[in-house]
């Protein structure tokens, strides 16, 4: 293998990004921050919209498509929103080229411009409480559960694949309800999902929680989200679901009028993933040798490389492999037979590696002998020999094997990289050393959050919600605190 | 029902402007051009692309994503292309809004102007070969056969939902292949793919067949399609699948080092189906009571409607429809109990048949006596009664049934609508008479194709592929032609 990528205690940051392109994952495109994603990415993405949307349609939601564009003027009717979107964003003003007069090329033709400008939705509740206005009068029309797939852009300077693009793609549920009560229960539904969907796919245990007033999204009265620790130490925010109260119905004007026939607001939540989760994915399981995939989202479960000198050797295998890719199939079990006579097996073996193929099998001469095959694991790296007949029962189980493995490494980890803190030295002395989650007591007030975030970079990741009761000092200001919070750099 | 359409006869293209929104399939938004599709509209949309995905991965494609943004000069680099493409289209110039200094709103921020101007993609040839060019050095890496599930933009100023708006959804295919034959080859797989879809999904049957030099994609050495009859004798064009040639690889300069190590250019392909399938689907089956959905692309297979007077009866049918729902189910067919106490059963028969479902059981206190049910089918109105126990196993057969009868229905209306012609005169009289296809001999020449166009607002929908050779004379020119071509008023 040529692809050689820089190891993660060389250089962390340099290994994530050399580790998406030469996985095939996603690369950049010329047009700033953009970015391509590449079919093996991409099929990864698929299985996560896949299961996500299993998920949400198990829950009674349903999709449904809105435009790309909102007017600038949607924008501003939230106070918030506009304040937390309407920055970087990409403005269309003009509809139409022509060509130049001089010649030169083609130009935007200056009398094509729009009345008004429209802007490419950065997140679409504008457009869609604008559309629910027309859409509910009573309380028959409600709930409305409506999620959309879609790609959303945030003009961003400084870029990094999955990570933070202008563009992305996501899905947004937005729900319209008739009580308070009910979007609360639906927003905690949603957190609890994207939980499931983290540690039961992804394999990435995660902390659900609250986001401080300075954390939450603009426009909403509680942002929940659920928060994964990454190999460096660093949390990545995974999902967040949104109770929005009133506040769109009110600026959309969005009544019902209820069973007692007295008109009243719309109560709403919105929530979303998005390609970020791609590079949580690689940050959270992934090694200097290349992808650690979980079973459930790997496009290739296995991938079989025979070992052979020549056509006859090759055919005597292909035979053998045959009747174990049926079986395997028959499992459900995606299997790929790299039989290209172009490449020696070591360097077959290092890119299936490298594209985190979790089970590798190998057949030489002798395992036609010996009825035989070679099992290699991803994950752990162990080899056994086993025999042929018995391959595709026991890859089943070695794949729910790898997918609870990579789990529980994962936990171990971020159990190790979770510290409860009493005082700022030793605050600050954990930050910036082994990193990781910080639990300790805060004050709540915006003024210590803004300080830390300040003097250290940390920032409150969110107030768990399984967090217990207990009296304590806020480690920056000493003033009493009744819970601990979730401190942690982060992407 | 309060919900009226008009009638086809009175009105067909309000028939079906109101029947698309009145069946909730989608509606306008705000900003011009651009629609909502509405949840029951896209599970219809969903249908589709399921099929049509599990189509092309069964032929060896793969999916992947590439930024919506096109830099202005990418678009200039083929020649006929930017022609094509370049006119309207959504043209993002800044990235950034600010307060405007005098407090009145946001405003765009001048000092945000992009070096270069962005246009939303109408359609994404350039920007994905200009990443084929990085990807492609030998014919090892061909052929490339990737497909995309995208949003585009092309403005438009008059739009009809599903049919004509500035924004729709698509799957655009662009494959790069080492030989022309090669090229030719998968163009044409994709063509049959169109159509199969078409018929075995869509209940549409189409005409294959390519288009002329002057109806051709921009870009594209030959365009193929598949064409179809609208109820009011209008074609549609259902799908298109483009030979590129070597265009596209000249103009971004993408070569490939052959067996023989000699370079070339690449080869390519790209074709197409869109939302529009949406508006085709309605106009093809449905009728004045509203929609008539193909089983295979119904979101809702079967409705029950329960015939009740009070709670006990309700309770008492509800009993039966369990074990009913949990039989059909058992084969795959989707069933809702529409059990609300809201409505009167003559407004629920009426709502389901504006909605297309296929098949509407109904039970009530005799049924349950007799142990039967009334059968409704949507497409020919028949009822019958059946035994209970039966049900399931009689409308797994009895969709099938439906979704061949669709398909024939419209197979026969088209056939009754294709007319051969000899004469001019005939040509203008069937035309603005019965409508429909018209087959007839052409010079093959632009002139005498723009010329019949102005007259008679016909186009020439394609070549069929199926036409055989003739010596015949051109129905305007009285030129010598080969072969009939297909004409026909066309959306």
């Amino acid at each position: 293998m040529s692809k050689e990528i820089p190891s993660r205690s060389e250089d962390y940051s340099q290994w994530y990004n050399e580790l998406v392109k030469k996985a095939d994952l996603a690369e950049h495109s010329d047009v700033r921050g953009c970015m391509i994603i590449k079919p093996y990415g991409y099929s990864i993405w698929e299985k996560m919209q896949q299961a996500l949307d299993k998920m949400f349609k198990d829950t009674g939601h349903v999709n449904a498509y809105f435009p790309l564009f909102i007017p600038k003027s949607y924008l501003a009717r939230e106070a918030n929103h506009v304040e937390g979107f309407a920055k970087e964003c990409a403005i269309v003003t003009h509809y139409r080229l022509k060509n130049a007069p001089d010649g030169s090329g083609i130009i935007v033709d200056p009398e094509a411009k729009l009345e008004e400008e429209l802007i490419v939705r950065p997140t679409s509740e504008t457009v869609i409480w604008n559309a629910y206005k027309k859409w509910i009068q009573s309380y028959r029309d409600l709930p409305i559960l409506i999620n959309q797939w879609a790609n959303v852009v945030r003009w961003e300077m400084r870029t990094r694949l999955f990570l933070r693009t202008s563009e992305f793609l996501w899905q947004e549920g937005h729900t319209a309800h008739a009580s308070s009560g009910e979007a609360v229960k639906e927003t905690l539904l949603l957190l609890d999902i994207y939980a499931e969907f983290a540690e039961q796919h992804l394999a990435l245990p995660v902390i659900k929680g609250k986001k401080t007033e300075g954390e939450k999204f603009p426009g909403a009265i509680d942002t929940y989200c659920i928060e994964g620790m990454m190999q460096d130490g660093k949390a990545l925010q995974a999902g967040t679901s949104h109770f929005l109260g009133q506040n769109f119905a009110k600026a959309f004007d969005v009544k019902f009028s209820g069973r007692d026939g007295k008109l009243e607001y719309v109560w709403g939540t919105s929530w979303g993933v998005s390609t970020r989760l791609m590079g949580a994915l690689v940050m959270a399981h992934s090694d200097d040798d290349g992808l650690v995939l979980p079973p459930k989202l790997a496009p290739i479960h296995v991938v079989i490389v025979p070992i052979f000198k020549g056509d006859d050797e090759l055919k005597a295998i292909t035979e053998k492999v045959d009747q174990m890719m049926s079986e395997l199939r028959k499992h459900n079990i995606t299997v790929k037979f790299d039989n290209r006579d172009t490449y020696k097996p070591g360097f077959k073996f290092a890119e299936w590696e490298l594209k985190g193929v979790p089970v590798r099998l190998a057949i030489g001469p002798r395992d036609l002998e010996n009825g035989t095959v070679e099992v290699a694991r991803r994950d752990t790296k162990e080899k056994q020999v086993m025999k042929m007949e018995e391959v595709a029962v026991n890859v089943l189980v070695l794949l729910d094997e790898i997918q609870k493995n990579i789990y529980q490494k994962a936990l171990k980890f971020r159990e190790e990289m979770t510290t409860r803190i009493e005082s700022y030295e030793e605050f600050k002395k954990v930050l910036d050393g082994k990193g990781g989650f910080v639990l300790a007591h805060w004050d709540g007030t915006k003024e210590t959050e803004a300080a830390i975030n300040e003097e250290t970079k940390a920032t409150i990741r969110c107030i768990p919600l399984d967090g217990v009761e207990e009296n304590g000092k806020c480690v920056y200001s000493g003033k009493p605190s009744a819970r601990r919070v979730l401190f942690a750099r982060a992407y």
